[in-house]
């Protein structure tokens, strides 16, 4: 990613001649968007030399609203949502491409905005962003600016991830604390009479994941970032796969004061809010400790725990016990309290 | 592709719970796209497993409006435009991935008729759609479905394409008749008082890529698509980044009479017209000949033609002449006259 001419895109407003392909687009271009993210040419296909290996490719739009929210924005999700696709899959994230579709009228601060929280973030992630598409709609087609991003990452030799894989007396283990993003997203729009001190956790999860390949690769079975739905639904999708049973300790789930009491408040389970700088694990119980000792250890790790357990029954079941003896079925989200979080 | 499970979903219209992660996504998912498409579970990252090579690696926004046209709909370009980006790079199409962001009221019947159109095209084509990712947002928030796709490609070791490479002498290839696409989709509108019996030329060109690779490798110099901005966009980036004069032979340019037609009546040319199942070879001059022998034999290729030739001055300009003697400088597309037409 070197460093290419200054922006030299003067325009106030993105105009539907901006999507055209033509002397606009150029200028969109060359202007503002290779500037920013450090692709001169923006070709159509970008090309990498591989060795013998295992490739992941991934691909996700986001249309989270507001564009801008307390810890991050639509770039940064877009950049750390595919990243850590790529990282819950035992992969190391390479390359990305970004397709956008703007909405005319959209102000040319924000996109650049948006651009650049892009490029720092792939810079942070250690990814390159090898080029893109951009498209504009007509004002009232879409709502500011959409973002699909696909990637490319290399799998790591040494870890064989799948839902096949998992068995009784496997340990969970979380990265952190649950449901910032969510709440932090759901506060930001305003619509609520609720504050709070509360920011998204979006972040590259590459850095954990490597700790913990590093430290337990032949004990790791199965991986997810619990982003939409949370993770009850990721937990969920996993227990109905494998027909085994999820148990997690409620008194060990790491859950914010101020995302707790956000949930209380509007009804809401903190398992099934939107994280997007976290990560479940399923370990071995014999490299369980090994597992999390090594992602504590890792900058931003501190706060992961090992959360609960795989039992064989009820099979297809994910429920929480707590301390004083009750327990209760934890269900994938139902409907949509959190529209747009991603 | 594996033929999968059959159609389960019941609903009339896409929610926005659709697009939340949870149940209805799950339904939305296992009950109506991945039957269609063919991959049942629709993980995150696709697994690729490769031998030393090159790999193209391409991404897109589609946005056209409306959502079907003669000889095509919005499924079919996402996949053929993203299976062309590849091609014209020199890429064997291997693999897709489509981020599909819709707006609250679609109609699903609308939905599903474009997944299938997706997954025809891609068997047609030869490649795989892996999976993806599905956003809804709110009604009036997008016009029905937008799709962005993703795609990687095997680069044949035989070429080496780069404007770099291009000369003086070089011959100019084009696949086919130029405009049918753009001035389909334009009449499809009906909002102006004309008709024509005319259909997109959508389609993968890859078949025709291919045959023109195994006939003219050694002198295949850069090739283009030319989509939005059409033929006189593409070939005026390739004068700029080479330096060089590009010029056309006006009489040899395929343009059918619906389209002339349409274009005379509209104020428009037809060399900055879209095309979607046409591209643009440069070949040296000792290769063209069987360069336009191998893709006049393919299927398809048939109206093949050398329309013009590199030269050394004017530099940076793409001009016709014609057998009057006079010429014209050929620009760049300005403004939009035809947005969303892709």
């Amino acid at each position: 990613m070197s460093k290419t001419t200054s922006i030299r895109f003067k325009d106030n407003q993105i105009e539907l001649a901006h999507g055209a392909g033509g002397k606009a687009s150029r200028r969109l271009i060359e202007g503002l968007i290779a500037p920013i993210l450090g692709n001169p040419t923006l070709n159509d296909a970008a090309l990498l030399s591989l060795d013998t290996s295992s490739l992941a490719f991934t691909a996700d739009s986001f249309v989270v609203r507001p564009l801008r929210f307390p810890g991050g924005s639509i770039g940064e999700l877009a950049v750390n949502g595919t990243v850590n696709d790529l990282a819950v899959s035992g992969a190391r994230p390479l390359a990305l491409l970004s397709s956008l579709i703007l909405e005319a009228g959209l102000a040319v601060e924000t996109l650049q905005a948006e651009l650049e929280a892009m490029q720092a973030t792939a810079q942070r992630a250690g990814v390159a962003v090898l080029g893109g598409d951009t498209k504009v709609v007509e004002h009232g087609q879409a709502d500011g600016l959409y973002i699909s991003t696909s990637g490319i990452g290399l799998v790591d030799s040494r870890v064989a991830l799948s839902a096949k894989a998992v068995r009784p007396g496997d340990q969970i283990l979380l990265s952190g604390p649950i449901g910032d993003h969510g709440i932090t997203v759901l506060l930001a729009r305003g619509e609520l009479d609720l504050e709070a001190d509360l920011k998204s956790d979006t972040r590259s999860v590459w850095p954990l994941v490597e700790a913990l390949i590093e430290a337990a690769a032949p004990g790791l079975r199965w991986m997810r970032d619990p982003t939409r739905g949370g993770v009850a639904t990721a937990l969920n999708e996993l227990a109905r796969e494998t027909r085994l049973a999820l148990r997690l300790d409620e008194e060990a789930i790491p859950v914010r004061e101020a995302v707790r009491g956000a949930c209380e408040i509007l009804g809401l389970d903190p398992l099934h809010i939107a994280n997007e700088g976290q990560f479940i694990a399923i370990v071995s119980s014999e490299f369980a400790e090994a597992a999390l000792e090594a992602v504590r250890r890792s900058p931003g790790g501190q706060e992961a725990v090992l959360v609960g357990e795989v039992l064989e029954k009820p099979g297809g079941v994910v429920y929480t016990t707590n301390g004083y003896g009750s327990s209760r079925v934890v269900d994938m989200l139902v409907g949509d309290p959190l529209p747009r979080i991603c």
